[in-house]
């Protein structure tokens, strides 16, 4: 079933698999805290998730051989105490699919209400029939809330019901598919500090082992019910309880409102952090359960006002993109201090840690939709900074060198050719510093974080590359985004975004000529120094082939043999050697076509068609990081078809499990990068000398698309129709000036500006490797 | 004290660093068997080891991120049980440099007599002393067979002596620095299976936990004492003893001759290991001590008749030569089977693995003066074949894909970028069968397994290599010799010798077609493609620089800053992360000196010569394994004085320790580069075109050099002088034609043959990095 702004679930499959799946794509998060779409019952699960971003565990890197700089431990984010349960005896027997009858389950995950629903009649083995329903929120308002109403009535005759509301702490968790991760660490990682429980309330904090975070979790309630309830309130080290019993008639209901309040320090006492959780939920109790709700709404609605995508001819794409749009919300939008980890806070894949993901994929949306966001998650990276610098020095590099994968800040990665040598995270972190400082014009960031993020990405960069004997500027031996290549010569991608970020740092370090001498020791002659490496930046081009090879001699290198492979040899680095994958033309995710669309002016036209065409034969999409990239370059190149099929792969990804692994979470620059394919691909938006333009045509079934972007604190419409395009600001503000196909159009909020578009060139379709070829998108398929 | 046939030590250092040094440098094994030179109480140590060559535990080897193709375990040579300890009691107090006063402590290890001797005056802190006088031998004759006579005389007084023989098994062992075994592999490697005692004999079997290699060792002992002797033999499970008592006056002797017989196996039975060892001490209990000694002599006399280096006018490298020639025996003489470790049978580094070494280093050496145990090297090799056709095969490769490190045959590699892509490693196998046969004109093996080895490596070569689209065949994402470079494309090096193998492998289907075709399923389309390969294999030249890059690209890199380097810096990968390393032209090594040569006839002198200067100012000879090559082609290129220094330091690199780690064990590869230096550079052989050549020159403060090279069957001196060469064949044996600077000479061994040597050019003396420049060898110097 379709809906525009919610996701249903009609019935409960409990395949282990599939219900993890629904756990994450149900997942609820405002940054801070998340909790997966476990029961309200707990069982059966497919993995128990309450999460703290930025809560971890430490945990020892084993070496096969050690070396120089690598890291000796890293950060696993771990499950938190569970403040989800609420169990439910009928009689004397307990509520659960695995007994009795299960009549009927749904779930609905509402866009709009930021809310899960869950229903369910169920019959128990001695025949009462219950109707349960629970809805859930975790608050964007109230960061440290989250909360359910929990109600219980018997359908055909009168029954005994105790509802048990719980904390848990140290929960056991199912071992996942290939998880290294020790056993001591998934399945104690708290350890008790103090727990109480009085009249409705409940308090548990613990410690972790080693990263020696605090972690509290209390939850008060309010019941409300026709019959006498009896309660009563208990707490051990490891969980908590109220327990209510009640005897009800059909048509009596019990309804309890649970809410809970989540809070950790790694550094705060224990009575602060105390104080601090039954704070917040002191604050959640004057607000009510109503009161929570009509914030939620609120919060949401501002925030689709801003970032609505609407599309016509595709109610699945349509419903899917929303669903994206809600999920980079949720990870993204109270991190407020830390990372907006890969997976946001749905589940316990790549560790919890954040990548580059965040900058360059993640970012850019929360730039142009909740600038706040994009702002609180560079400030983020921000105050890693110091870590970062260490990571630089330990490198033997000036400036600073972020890491690879983190929850801290420090460098997480297990294997250095695709993570240390990864330094175009580097470049990613001051693009996001680019970008943010262009679309919003906040000068305090500028001037302040923004300036020590520029110096600093670019005096790593500064001493990474070298001048050849011929004056030419480069920078050998890592890695671009394509980790089926490593540690190769001038990656064009690489050297592109070192570039900007190079001339972005020395325009910086002259607008704020003072800060940057005071606080950076920074001045002209670094700025010249950095222009004058951006001038002779190496960027390879084969001249036989006519095209970019992706790095130094990529061309040279020898095909993949595509024909001889099977759906089962992918992806292809669980059944090749890196060796062998490294000295291949064989792309894991777009790299030299991410490259075309980060530094569009670096390439020609022509250019763009013939990387396009020759990247598109050899990329195999074995990363969820390629199909929006392509989507984008496609719908530039012409090729509009193609673009919506990589639009549909991007934004179906984790709703169709396109990758069979959304049961660790949910794959959120992936999400992310259905807005790129919409906004960059159909909308065909770039930012060329510092102004917005757009190069909008619809593709596939689509009869009309919609979107918005927030530009210098006033937001665009942009709707697109076949055959013209129409721009307004939705808005008070200043007129806009932005282009449509490179013509200057200057948009007010009084009327529509309408543009017609050019027809679409009529070219034949890329080809890829056979065998991953995106699904062809029809309307009305799926 | 310099002497030309011993290396004698005149007092006991007890700094464990320097004792754990001479406990490698006075080892004494014979391929078969290894013990370390402990002292024969036991204590104090450095490291204690006895080693059979083969036996080993496996570990599993830890990844912080897994990956396709990594190996899930790897393999760690043991100490063994220990047959060496014989404890001595003075009156009620034990013997040992900790108690009473140690007046007198000398050891000499004999090359011709293939013993380690000790000579200890000790007196008791009663007041008592004594004479201590041990000889040790690990029989080459007998291989399964170690022999100690142990000696005790009161000087002074008549004292009360007890001897304790003992085997030992499970010794405690100090932690090695950085060494990241796991303790309880360390610790208790070995289960007791059976322990029996009788008379003068004793016999302890074990089986390793994992590996399930069943270990014996056994010992009987013959003693001769004027006076009364008590014996009593007892066992237990890790210990079996024989104890000795006897009251002596000044002036008589307790004798006491310990016979040590070892065996294992993977997969005989307990009684089969047994018999087997108590069979090896039964006949060397009827050739006994005198016989073996004579025996040793005899062998030793042979070898040296083959293999010696005579060097007039530098005692010290006169020394060092024999010294290194000795222990390459040593490591090599009776492996049988077994692979030729690193370190031999000396000590517990690099795991007792064995790398590309052995071919590479040893084998030539071997090969010229020992020509059965390079023969058995090799059988050990194709021994392995299926494991190394099991392991091309899981890399996607065809042929074959010998391990960088092992001891049975398995990769043991726990960093694939200088593991795994190491490709050279199979080159190497094919050059030292190509060695081999060339000068041996060994038929049968030649048909077996030397066209086993070489049809498999060509094959692996010619998958792993493609064409380019102008018809090179290139080899990508390689790496060679040189650990400070990795995953280059066309390494020099590495595609040279990639041509020599397909070459060979191609005549070597052309000899044996039947055979080939029957056994192996190779014909003439394999030998044309392989060729075919070899004709179009890439070898990059730098045109600007009128260089070979050691592979594509390095020219292009950054320069290492050597002058902001100290000497704590080194070994630079301790200090600098592999990036910064591969990305940057700092050679750890020879790479594309080693080029030059193993593959001589691919260079003209002028690129040699230009070539040498350039590697030279960028080589930090962090590995054991470049001076020796640096030596070789330094007197190619004219310049002696260099090449004597690295003939020097690879000749001393254990005596004097210029590592600092030779308490793990002897650098076998190392000191058989002695061998090269000496032959290859003093002397100038190559094999040009199937014959040998010299080009002979003293160099430094030589006066004169001779050395032997078994060719063919008959042994070829050459003796050189200052102005002259002379040459002849010191066995019977048909004509030898070989050349002197390129002329034909006819040698026999009816008399000299002598040329006159063309005068040296004068040349400036290439500079190496500061601070990185061999020691300057002087006459009389050290």
């Amino acid at each position: 079933m379709v809906e525009p702004w919610a996701v249903r679930e009609t019935w409960l499959d409990t395949d282990p698999v599939r219900l993890a799946q629904a756990e994450s794509v149900f997942a609820l998060a405002n940054g801070h805290i998340g909790w997966r779409a476990n029961l309200d019952e707990g069982e059966p699960h497919g993995m128990p998730g309450s999460y703290l971003n930025g809560v971890h565990e430490d945990r020892p890197l084993p070496w096969a051989e050690p070396a120089y700089g690598y890291p000796e431990s890293g950060e696993t984010m771990i499950n938190v105490t569970n403040g989800k349960i609420i169990r439910l005896l009928v009689d004397d027997e307990p509520f659960g699919i695995r007994y009795g009858t299960l009549r009927s389950h749904e779930r609905v995950l509402d866009f709009r209400a930021g809310t899960l629903d869950r229903r369910a009649e169920w019959r128990s083995p001695a025949g009462s029939t219950v109707r349960v329903t629970s809805r859930r929120l975790v608050s964007f308002t109230q960061r440290a809330i989250a909360a359910i109403r929990y109600e219980v009535e018997p359908l055909d005759r009168p029954a005994r019901i105790v509802v048990q509301s719980e904390l848990a702490a140290n929960e056991q968790l199912p071992a996942l598919d290939g998880d290294p991760r020790f056993p001591e660490l998934a399945e104690a990682p708290l350890r008790h500090e103090l727990d109480e429980a009085r009249d409705g309330s409940a308090i548990l904090i613990h410690r972790t082992r080693t990263s020696r975070f605090r972690v509290a979790a209390a939850m008060d309630h309010l019941w409300d019910c026709p019959a006498g309830v009896r309660h009563q309130a208990e707490s051990h080290h490891d969980l908590a309880r109220l327990t209510l019993s009640t005897l009800l008639r059909p048509g009596q209901r019990l309804s309890v409102v649970k809410l809970v309040g989540y809070g950790w320090s790694g550094v705060r006492s224990r009575p602060a952090v105390q104080d601090q959780v039954e704070g917040a939920l002191a604050a959640a109790l004057r607000t009510g359960w109503e009161g929570l709700l009509a914030e939620q709404r609120e919060y949401l609605d501002e925030f689709w006002g801003r970032a609505d995508v609407e599309i016509s001819g595709d109610e699945e794409v349509q419903q899917a993109v929303r669903f994206a749009l809600f999920h980079v919300l949720q990870a993204g939008a109270r991190a407020e201090g830390q990372a907006i980890p890969a997976k946001g806070l749905t589940g316990p894949g790549h560790d919890g840690h954040a990548f580059w993901d965040t900058e360059m994929f993640v970012l850019p949306v929360l730039t142009h939709t909740v600038p706040d966001a994009a702002a609180a998650a560079l400030r983020w990276r921000h105050a890693t900074l110091g870590r970062a610098q260490d990571r630089a020095r330990e490198l033997r590099l000036d400036g600073a060198a972020f890491p690879w994968r983190t929850i801290s800040g420090r460098e997480c990665s297990g294997y250095w050719p695709t993570g240390t040598a990864a330094f175009h995270v580097n470049a990613g972190v001051a693009d996001a510093v680019i970008n943010y400082t262009d679309s919003t014009g906040d000068a305090g960031f500028d001037a302040g974080p923004g300036l020590d993020l520029l110096v600093n990405t670019a005096r790593l960069w500064r001493s990474l590359g070298h001048y050849d004997s011929g004056g030419a500027f480069r920078i050998d031996g890592v890695t671009g985004p394509d980790e089926y290549s490593a540690l190769a010569d001038n990656n064009v991608y690489t050297n592109l975004m070192a570039q900007r970020n190079l001339r972005a740092a020395a325009a910086a370090v002259r607008r704020h000529a003072e800060r940057a001498a005071a606080g950076l020791g920074a001045g002209e002659p670094d700025a010249r120094s950095w222009l004058a490496a951006a001038e002779a930046m190496v960027v390879p081009f084969d001249e036989k082939l006519g095209v970019h090879p992706q790095a130094e001699g990529f061309t040279g290198h020898q095909e993949w043999d595509f024909a001889a492979m099977t759906g089962d040899d992918y992806p292809l680095l669980l059944h090749y050697p890196y060796f062998d994958l490294y000295r291949r033309q064989v792309i894991k995710q777009a790299d030299l076509v991410l490259a075309m669309q980060r530094c569009p002016e670096a390439f020609t036209p022509e250019q763009k068609a013939r990387n396009f065409a020759y990247y598109e034969q050899r990329t195999v999409r074995d990363s969820s990081l390629s199909a929006c990239t392509q989507a984008v370059i496609a719908a530039e190149a012409g090729h509009l078809d193609l673009a919506y099929d990589y639009l549909a792969e991007t934004a179906l990804i984790d709703l169709d499990d396109l990758r069979v692994d959304t049961r660790t979470g949910l794959h959120v620059a992936a999400l992310a990068g259905s807005w790129f394919a919409v906004v960059q691909g159909l909308g065909g938006m770039r930012r060329i000398g510092g102004v917005l333009g757009f190069a909008p045509r619809l593709a596939g079934p689509l009869t009309r698309l919609a979107f918005s972007v927030t530009e210098r604190g006033r937001v665009l419409r942009v709707e697109i129709g076949p055959g013209q395009a129409t721009y307004q600001l939705t808005r008070d503000g200043e007129p806009l000036g932005i282009r449509h196909y490179g013509q200057p159009v200057t948009v007010t909020a009084s009327g529509q500006q309408a543009r017609p578009i050019p027809p679409a060139p009529v070219l034949p379709r890329p080809s890829q490797p056979p065998g991953r070829e995106p699904a062809r998108r029809r309307a009305g398929s799926g």
